[in-house]
């Protein structure tokens, strides 16, 4: 179990941390250290509440009628505004619904439809695989309508030329934490007649963005990592307001009954809702809905400058305590050195990179590995504290001069890593 | 509010009624008589409870290492198989996941694939709308590659033809009630070479299904009617095996993650799982599914043979009440007259069936209405009771009598109706 000794820096720095009481918002796991914000966010009271509440009290006892009552109907419209106010992007132009996958297919599909005539999405070789697979999905389904370009993340800005329908890239690269430079991918593409596509998974809670600032075209992203609303929560998607604007037929192909101008009318034909509301498909999940609604209220009062601060503060203290124990020699980092160029995240390589995460889960720190040999530390600046970082760095440094991550134990694979 | 007088028919019918201690799991809103559940069944004590451990001991406590420990990442299998049970489906061909829209779109991208060649989807012109318009919509993305045609419910059968690629049917009828003949639709399609996509929706957990037995190719259904799983839970779907285990290349184009054969392994190019986890997309609504999960829970130690034979019992008596105060003269009845002939709701006409149906949630008694002017009366066999039935067809007669659909406040529309 991690040790409760703190260096007087670490304490020092708690005890200045302007956002150190969210930690109690939040239920931290007994005898837990958790920097794994990055792949599941921690369960809030504010979450657990609502979720109960929503049960009890609506489904339970409004049952039915809960979808005029408590405004169920527009759930994904009033949880999406709430996403939108924490990556710049204006009212009506965010839905918080179905999964980050099936939202990219769908804007892929307008994307390509914007930009008829062209086919090329260009993306980079380590993009999370999901948009990848779901762009090779796509181009099984339309053949030549849609092809996929990938290239090295480092030359993807000088990739981009005037084949390109979309660039699709995630902001943070979900192994080494790059942050891509959002600016500039826009205007290279804009400059060359391409669209943007950006997955915001990493980024959303993690740090400020500014979609409609930087005139990205479209974003998607996901709640369960720096949004804290629980498992395999509801995902989101934006579109920016001049597309909105100037569809003149439906912009996506999933024509759910909810993304209708008047569902309730029963008519034979499909025709979108205006604005952002025709991309949603199906049934929202409510249950769902109402924990990524209560786990963005605590991000109400919160200026998301002051958790990116925060964040670069967490990691790069990590960064110190892992050379005053001389472990970046032994395990380097394969995050951009600079701050600025990182998203929430830090990741080393070593050979061992299993073994050594499992081995530091066993001291209750939890961290992830990602293949083929990374060891994943994501802080949240919501519930980490600077004691956290100096406990946990200290165990690895033990684990790593007794080279407990050759204990057999620790090599063993589980279904998920 | 309802009366609680009961007709010594009622009580005698209640009284013997095998299925009646199941009413006690549920929470029966109070002062309410509830026949809506084929828009959204009632919360259980089951589900409230599962939910909360999961927040709490799974989310909360067990954090990440929760997708071993607690098995969620195989959770849309587990809860596929449960729901397999109710639908006459061999194990390891039915998922929870997504929505019943968006599984609709899985599978008939499946079925035109597998009968490349064919493009038409022939479907009923009053098929649930986002039945029709999903088809719609791969219409747009497809062009000439699938075509839509629509024919009277009655004309269905004797409508396919050797052009036909699928068959795209509800079983029971949003707004009748009527159930088609599964073993009579199948068998026509199977000779004329066409494929058959059944939706579930009004079926999974009102009566017995033989999905297999019927040699049914696709269905898809949802969760938050009859079995109570909450507003907008996950929906299923099902491949018939031979299918599954026919198919050389990615069965569906929404290739997320979830639905690769080594989800884990990271590897740019999309490969499919084996069998019925290629039909996964993004990462499960783990929440949401823990609420499938324990819903279904209810059923473990059911017959669906004696859920169908109450189911049959109340409508009847419904009926019958409704004779006995010379009601359906004024309100005629548009649901078949054989109670086999029919899913496990009934349906009225009236043209002021909006208002009659706000008068009777002014008393207590959930119904609901549907455009253009159909009065709903959904009967769940789990926790309705005869003595229901009496009241809510007295409250009924009075409402008739009295003329209250008259009133102005009963005429006003909500968002949803």
């Amino acid at each position: 179990m991690p040790r409760s000794l703190q260096t007087p820096t670490a304490h020092e720095k708690d005890i200045h941390d302007p956002l150190a009481t969210l930690r109690t918002k939040f239920h931290i796991p007994a005898d837990t250290i958790y920097f794994d914000g990055n792949s599941l966010g921690l369960l809030s009271e504010t979450v657990q509440t609502r979720v109960a509440d929503t049960m009890a009290e609506q489904w339970g006892n409004d049952v039915i009628t809960s979808w005029n009552k408590h405004n169920w109907i527009n759930l994904p419209l009033t949880v999406g505004d709430k996403i939108a106010r924490l990556i710049g992007a204006p009212e009506g132009t965010t839905l918080c619904c179905d999964s980050t996958s099936l939202n990219l297919f769908k804007v892929l599909c307008a994307a390509l439809d914007i930009n008829h005539g062209r086919t090329e999405v260009l993306s980079t070789e380590d993009n999370f695989p999901t948009d990848l697979y779901m762009v090779q999905g796509l181009q099984q389904l339309l053949g030549e309508r849609c092809t996929l370009r990938l290239v090295p993340e480092q030359e993807l800005l000088a990739a981009i030329n005037e084949n390109t329908a979309a660039v699709l890239a995630t902001e943070v690269n979900f192994r080494t934490g790059r942050k891509l430079p959002l600016a500039e991918l826009s205007a290279k593409a804009k400059a060359q007649g391409a669209l943007t596509i950006v997955d915001l998974a990493h980024s959303a809670g993690a740090f400020p963005v500014a979609l409609l600032q930087h005139d990205i075209d479209f974003a998607i992203g996901c709640t369960y990592k720096y949004l804290n609303a629980g498992p395999g929560a509801p995902a989101f998607l934006y579109v920016a307001p001049k597309h909105l604007e100037s569809s003149r037929k439906p912009m996506q192909p999933l024509f759910g009954w909810l993304g209708h101008a008047e569902p309730f009318a029963f008519s034979v034909d499909y025709a979108p809702a205006k604005g952002i509301r025709q991309f949603l498909t199906g049934t929202p999940p409510i249950l769902a809905l109402a924990a990524v609604d209560a786990a963005l209220d605590i991000f109400a009062d919160i200026d998301m400058a002051d958790i990116r601060k925060k964040s670069i503060g967490l990691s790069e203290y990590w960064l110190a305590c892992m050379a005053d124990e001389g472990l970046l020699e032994i395990m380097p980092s394969i995050s951009p050195d600079k701050a600025e160029e990182r998203g929430s995240q830090l990741a080393f390589e070593h050979e061992h990179a299993y073994a050594i995460c499992q081995a530091l889960i066993a001291e209750g720190i939890i961290a992830d590995f990602r293949a083929p040999n990374y060891l994943r530390i994501g802080f949240s600046a919501l519930y980490n504290t600077y004691g956290e970082v100096q406990q946990a760095v200290s165990s690895l440094a033990t684990i790593m001069h007794e080279r407990r991550y050759e204990n057999e134990a620790f090599q063993q694979r589980n279904t998920v890593t």
